[in-house]
């Protein structure tokens, strides 16, 4: 049976604690069989996605490594309505 | 008169307001000429790398590129003595 293509390679990183996301990445690779990862966060959750994929790398998947790595920045309004830019990241990982 | 060759292209990420990461970055370029500056920081400041080199090129240097990014952890030890891992990052960016 063919595989039906799909677009769920991707990560957004929320609010979850970070093994949430360490397990989605492990999940994509080893039971969807994806080729590449896409890991996205933004702000304070920046951090969040670089331990998920080192985190990734120590305990599961020793050949995990960096394909892409895109910055962006984006106008976001908070709760005042006060405008303000926030950045964010792009981190495209496969399997070596 | 020739220029004296250096190894001072790397700003280390810290407690600092980002804006001073900012001008470390544009004064390497545009006062040190350097070709590239390597940009790192560790745990909670990574967010503070990111935002840095994107308000670097918003505000300063449009042809901002990023040429290598590497993640890493080491472990450390906090206050009470407990090891934990904590992640870092290696920017690479350069002027087109």
């Amino acid at each position: 049976m063919e595989k039906v293509p799909h677009q769920t390679n991707a990560v957004l990183i929320g609010k979850k604690p970070v093994m949430n996301y360490v397990l989605a990445i492990v999940r994509l690779f080893n039971q969807e069989g994806v080729d590449e990862v896409i890991v996205r966060a933004r702000g304070g959750n920046i951090y969040k996605a670089v331990d998920a994929i080192e985190t990734t790398k120590n305990l599961f998947i020793k050949n995990l490594k960096i394909k892409k790595f895109d910055i962006n920045s984006e106008e976001m309004e908070d709760d005042k309505g006060t405008k303000r830019r926030v950045s964010s990241v792009e981190i495209v990982i496969y399997k070596e």
